[in-house]
């Protein structure tokens, strides 16, 4: 599989989950119009759309249904985006732009964009409550599902990170804890994605494992990748400044261990990923080429 | 049953709300340390706890096991804490006193604050989704609980009311609309607190109903006795100013129908709240005692 035959793999996957979205989703014509409409700007911003794409090839991967997991892909997508909406607030990371759009709260003012967060986190566990068991999942899965969800997105995670990452920023950072703030940040909601879709799928517990250690290498490469691209993306691509985490004072990879190795450490993190995969064979091809992404992405 | 003796009822279920919530909340002492002290802050900070009773009090009007609905009574005083924080937060309510005590952005700072709002909206889905089952109720039951939970907390309920609330800030509201505003910003919480404890013990379809009626006419009382309580009451009793929504041009039971008209409305729908609980006895005293206590609030 090529890098283009790939994005059509990817865009077919994003399709599934945002045709998804579109049917249960409340529209801008419910009240309050302006917060889903808030709400739906961030949504449908253009996003890449891993995570559900994660979900979707875990599925895969495990011999599932596709079609059962679109309420966990979808709610995970949600996720991603509150915690974007939220991190662009001034009182968090002030940015302007995502994805070369205004974010949330230049468009809709902060209050709105708090709100438009808190509600796209919350409908994604009322999706989740809702939709599971009728899309054939079992009840015990299900509870399962929002559980690993619940706990990934959480101070033991996403948040956990996001704090760490704050509280980070001017102070002398080593790798290891590089990697720890990382590990929650970004890789914990990479690891539920991946992790609920095998779950989803009727993965063994020795799948289980296997899926999990290609999410935890994987996420690691996005990271050290996002690192590089900040220092040497095309802004025009990226949707956003260069140089932000310089900016910010946060370290990265690139800033602790230079370019070159960071993209020695990317390269063997998608290694590691890969091979972890080999029990699937075939049927992890979208995974494994969603590693080989990593080091050719340009945004 | 006087006020005094429903007050020791509230104290001893908050009692077991907070040594549930003691026993799997994470500590100060786990990482990110500072994250957990914020969310244990606010959620200590000294409420009435009103929605966790009445989880437990509608469990008992339907002859349930109290110790089942522990998860969902703590979970519902997570997301009402959580909805506090944000809405104190500069760019919305800008308050500065909550309970007599600094607001939570005030002692530590907007970003955390935000963030530890999103926890323990979070984790309030974590422990339904870990506990509840391990507490006696079903799979099924569990997964209705969470999607009642998060339905009353969305777009449709308390985030949608809070939003509509913000919208309506110096504008003309008529008794309609100043009653859809509250329903969805108060109301739903109370509503999906009362119908999730008749869930978990049990509650007939007649059952649900009638503590669903209840819980409407609840949210009605407490709303309209709030209002008056901010123009009426004693700062040092409520831990805040008096008159804030006057400041907030905010539309009120009392500023639409006047003071004496709002305290007649308060005790027609307190009454109508008590009607709908005939079916349930004696169980139902607790019920019953909280929708009179409404009209002798202080704070």
């Amino acid at each position: 599989m090529d890098l283009q035959k790939w994005q059509e793999q990817l865009l077919a996957k994003n399709r599934l989950v945002e045709d998804w979205l579109e049917e249960v989703l409340p529209g801008p014509e419910l009240e309050p119009g302006r917060l889903h409409e808030a709400m739906l700007y961030s949504l449908f911003a253009g996003g890449k759309r891993l995570r559900p794409a994660l979900v979707l090839g875990a599925v895969e991967a495990v011999g599932g249904e596709v079609q059962a997991a679109l309420p966990a892909a979808a709610a995970l997508e949600m996720i991603h985006t509150y915690s974007l909406i939220h991190d662009d607030l001034p009182a968090m990371d002030n940015d302007d732009y995502r994805r070369g759009k205004p974010t949330n709260h230049k468009v809709f003012g902060e209050a709105t964009a708090i709100l438009a967060g808190d509600a796209l986190l919350t409908l994604a566990f009322e999706l989740l409550a809702a939709h599971l068991p009728g899309a054939g999942v079992s009840p015990e899965i299900a509870l399962r599902v929002i559980r690993e969800i619940a706990e990934a997105a959480g101070t033991q995670g996403m948040i956990g990170g996001q704090m760490a990452d704050m509280e980070a920023q001017g102070q002398q950072v080593n790798g290891e804890q590089l990697e720890k703030i990382h590990r929650r940040k970004t890789g914990a909601l990479f690891r539920a994605a991946v992790r609920v879709g095998g779950l989803i799928g009727g993965a063994t517990p020795e799948q289980l494992a296997a899926l999990s250690h290609y999410a935890e290498q994987l996420g690691l490469a996005f990271q050290i990748t996002d690192d590089i691209l900040d220092i040497t993306g095309d802004p025009a691509k990226m949707g956003k400044d260069k140089n932000s985490d310089l900016k910010n004072c946060k370290a990265t990879y690139p800033s602790l261990y230079g370019l070159e190795q960071a993209r020695i450490m990317a390269e063997k993190a998608v290694t590691a990923a890969i091979t972890a995969l080999g029990i699937f064979g075939a049927k992890a091809e979208f995974l494994k080429e969603t590693a080989l992404f990593l080091l050719k992405r340009e945004q």
